[in-house]
């Protein structure tokens, strides 16, 4: 098994990373205090397909558990899905060293770690994703938090988890469409830290699609050992951190101008990285060879690239404002400056911003 | 102006205390970072009363104020009101240097201190409590949340103030039981901590009771000086904290046990405070005469100190097991060993509870 440290003195913890690891986990929660109660939170389709495992492991550490099944989608990532944890939580009488677990992709893991941050001022929880895009992104970090019909992620708290448990056999149930949008946040990685890393993904397209073992624990590896080395740095993105964001500036505009319908956030964040690294150019940071590269890369993946040409503009422009990087309206942008290196910039005129997304419209 | 200092890593705060100092705040603010949006969060009741002089001090420093008026009660102490905050912010657009500011009682920044917290995964908030009780204890500290039907308190956080504002000129419009309810929170320091401060609410009932400015920031500044202390030792309540539950435990289970209705806050905890000095007395860890010495004090400021002898017992014991300190069932108390000291005591047998309860019925 592979392990990963997330330093942050009293918060910090591991990141465990195997292959058919499930069935270990109740073991493993015997050096922590927590109580004989848990929760596992999962949505039906995943639960189906590993609660069973993840419950007999933590029956037979003792455990006593409750299964708490939120519909799927990330339309139910909200405070409603968060007050039948509650709700469940209290009748079942949790205290404060019982534990939750997060067993799915981000949205479960968003909303259980949320959950557990304000459930009698905060209690442990413990991350299994089982999608890409979570195990590399999502459950690291200890970012919580659910949408509001005024925005996306806008209710949410710090609250790291206890432990990430990733187990890469759940791979082989995710869909191939789910599964290229994690390697969207993979490429990220590359692009805002380390260019051998981005050079690697280049080679490695087929082995990777095949779900070779050796290089998915790799790059699942690498991507949470970047992910782990900036939040150690900078846990509530004061500075820093923000370089995480790379892509999701104007991914997440399209994904609420297009009603989150129609693009995985994975997809969203590819054209967004896209976008972003034409916008860099534009401000004159980063040359064009470099920009063609990173498409390259993500087509190569058949991720989307191109702003959708339908798109409703002045949508998309004023969901970049409400951008929570925005302070007194100025949208700070995160820009590579070169592939494996990007800057914070704020105070980038309209103007540019425009000519980048007309630029990146698909045509 | 008298200061105190709150001691918690980059978390310190201040916490200021004067008279007529409320029109002093906007001034105060300048050397925060804070974006000029500020939301004032207060009741009607409470906003009539100085909402506008708050309002004035702030636009003078150059702050944009939006008012956000909940209504007025424990009842509403509840996540539909923090619902109407993230509403307000979101279509206001407040980013995450904006600040709230809890002009009011317990309940407000109660509320207040949530949805800051849980906004943007979280803003900066400001306390301007305008109760006493609020003044001595839940202003300080960093504790938030709201009620949840199946329990008192059950949502919430930790999630420190930028600065507590303590304008003792607003103890002239609250009701006299609303101050004296103040006024146990303020002899409970005076039990777990400082017996010397003991004595001197003993002699100083008179010039107490008749607001005698001098006397009046004397004991609320004593009290947050003990409060800071205990919090700077142990912030999220691991160990030391929960002596300032002293109380707490039969008190909440009063309230619970009559549906908040019957008692102020502070008028329970009271109560609760006999009750379990008398648990103290049961369990051999202290004498008699301290015991009566206690309520004593309590009755000559007019608070109440016997379980009224019609309640729902098993509603009682009920809620008691509910207690956020309790662990795998086992509910620990606080008690007194002395007057100024007290210990957390688990591992108590219901009998011996159930004695101390009946003894102390008011009969």
């Amino acid at each position: 098994m592979n392990k990963i440290r997330v330093e942050l003195g009293e918060r910090s913890y591991t990141i465990a990373l195997g292959s058919s690891i499930l069935k270990d986990l109740g073991k493993s929660l015997e050096r922590f205090d927590f109580s004989k109660k848990a929760a596992i939170v999962s949505n039906p389709t995943v639960y189906e397909l590993y609660g069973k495992k993840l419950k007999s492991s933590l029956e037979d550490a003792g455990f006593e558990i409750i299964e708490i099944i939120l519909p799927d989608g990330e339309e139910y990532k909200n405070l409603t899905s968060v007050e039948k944890i509650y709700e469940q939580l209290l009748k079942l009488r949790f205290d404060r060293r019982s534990v939750l677990i997060a067993l799915g992709g981000g949205v479960i893991g968003d909303i259980t770690g949320y959950a557990a941050s304000t459930y009698m001022r905060g209690i442990d929880f413990i991350q299994v994703p089982t999608t890409l895009l979570a195990q590399v992104d999502s459950s690291v970090g200890g970012k919580t938090g659910v949408n509001h019909a005024l925005g996306k992620n806008m209710i949410g708290t710090f609250w790291q988890p206890r432990l990430v448990w990733v187990d890469i056999s759940t791979l082989h149930s995710l869909s191939r469409r789910n599964f290229l949008a994690g390697i969207a946040e993979i490429v990220k990685y590359g692009i805002i830290w380390d260019s051998a890393f981005f050079d690697f993904l280049e080679k490695k397209r087929e082995t990777l699609l095949s779900l070779n073992p050796d290089d998915i624990i790799h790059v699942i590896k690498r991507s949470c050992e970047i992910k782990a080395d900036v939040v150690s740095r900078d846990e509530r993105e004061s500075g820093l951190r923000a370089i995480l964001n790379f892509g999701h500036t104007i991914g997440h505009a399209i994904e609420t101008a297009t009603g989150y319908t129609t693009f995985l956030h994975g997809e969203a964040i590819a054209i967004g990285m896209h976008a972003e690294a034409i916008l860099a150019h534009e401000a004159g940071l980063i040359g064009w060879d470099e920009v063609s590269r990173i498409q390259h890369l993500l087509k190569t993946f058949g991720l989307p690239t191109g702003i959708p040409s339908g798109i409703d503009l002045s949508a998309l422009f004023g969901a970049m404002k409400l951008d929570k990087k925005a302070v007194a309206g100025d949208v700070k942008f995160v820009l590579p400056e070169r592939i494996g290196r990007v800057r914070i910039q704020g105070n980038i005129s309209d103007k540019v911003v425009q000519q980048a997304v007309m630029k990146a419209l698909s045509t």
